[in-house]
């Protein structure tokens, strides 16, 4: 489903830690190919709304043609964190994710990548074996268009004790 | 997968336009059973994580078993938003979500459902057919424990020209 790359930074995903993400690092990663079936089949599961649903009805809707789930959309953005961003190890969940935008529609068709720009790394100091990580995500199309965007929140564990 | 019941305001999602937005207005719905097939197929395709596909590697992790991708619980929360919510006609996309959170685990045998309070709802002054609902979105387990809560927004139609 995707295709593995590393980071610019060069160090496979599933070893990093916390020390790992400095902030100003740029990961870029993908990519995962939409195709109709996927987004009629997730969305007639958790989204069955017509435009994701209907190729003819979505033809008459506010879109002009079938779109992906929004969430969908997320869920593969995701699919491409897990397999190239988070680490296998250290990662220790995440608390949420702050302004969400969906930017522009995902059609059938659109070749997806992910972009993630550390903006802090900070060490807890009440778990210093851990810290957390902020970063915006951006997922863009075969275009450069950026059709959605996430400040994220993820706790990763750290790979040495504290100074 | 959801069983379907009206909001407390009793009209029928599918009819609703924007004017049945009020603020103020609280909407509870749901029920959903998570199942721990559901869990491990959904993150499987999406969210490949040892916590949500390895039920033994998950009871050694940070939650002592098993749990639900935060992703998937966001999908099958729009499971229930979109059958007993969302308005069939006058729904018009979403630009975005805020302050997503993911506050407790979803485990094997919760059963989710929804509380929607509107919070604004604001007719569009440059397109006045429609307006924009902001609403706090919370998914809570059995125990009646917030699992999961996001600010949302939505577009939607309005029944009447403008005054």
């Amino acid at each position: 489903m995707a295709r593995f790359k590393h980071g610019r930074e060069g160090s496979l995903a599933e070893d990093r830690y916390f020390e790992d993400y400095v902030s100003g690092t740029v990961f870029e990663f993908g990519e995962i190919r939409v195709s109709e079936g996927e987004i009629i089949e997730f969305a007639r599961r958790f989204d069955p709304q017509d435009i994701h649903i209907d190729p003819e009805a979505a033809v008459r809707g506010p879109f002009g043609g079938l779109i992906a789930s929004g969430w969908h959309t997320a869920a593969m953005m995701m699919r491409l964190i897990v397999d190239n961003f988070l680490p296998k190890r250290a990662s220790l969940g995440s608390p949420g994710i702050d302004e969400l935008r969906w930017l522009r529609p995902v059609r059938p068709g659109d070749v997806l990548r992910v972009r993630i720009s550390v903006i802090e790394a900070t060490r807890s100091r009440s778990k210093p074996d851990r810290g957390l990580v902020r970063s915006l995500v951006q997922v863009l199309n075969q275009d450069e268009k950026v059709v959605m965007s996430m400040k994220a929140m993820n706790i990763i564990a750290c790979r040495k004790d504290p100074p």
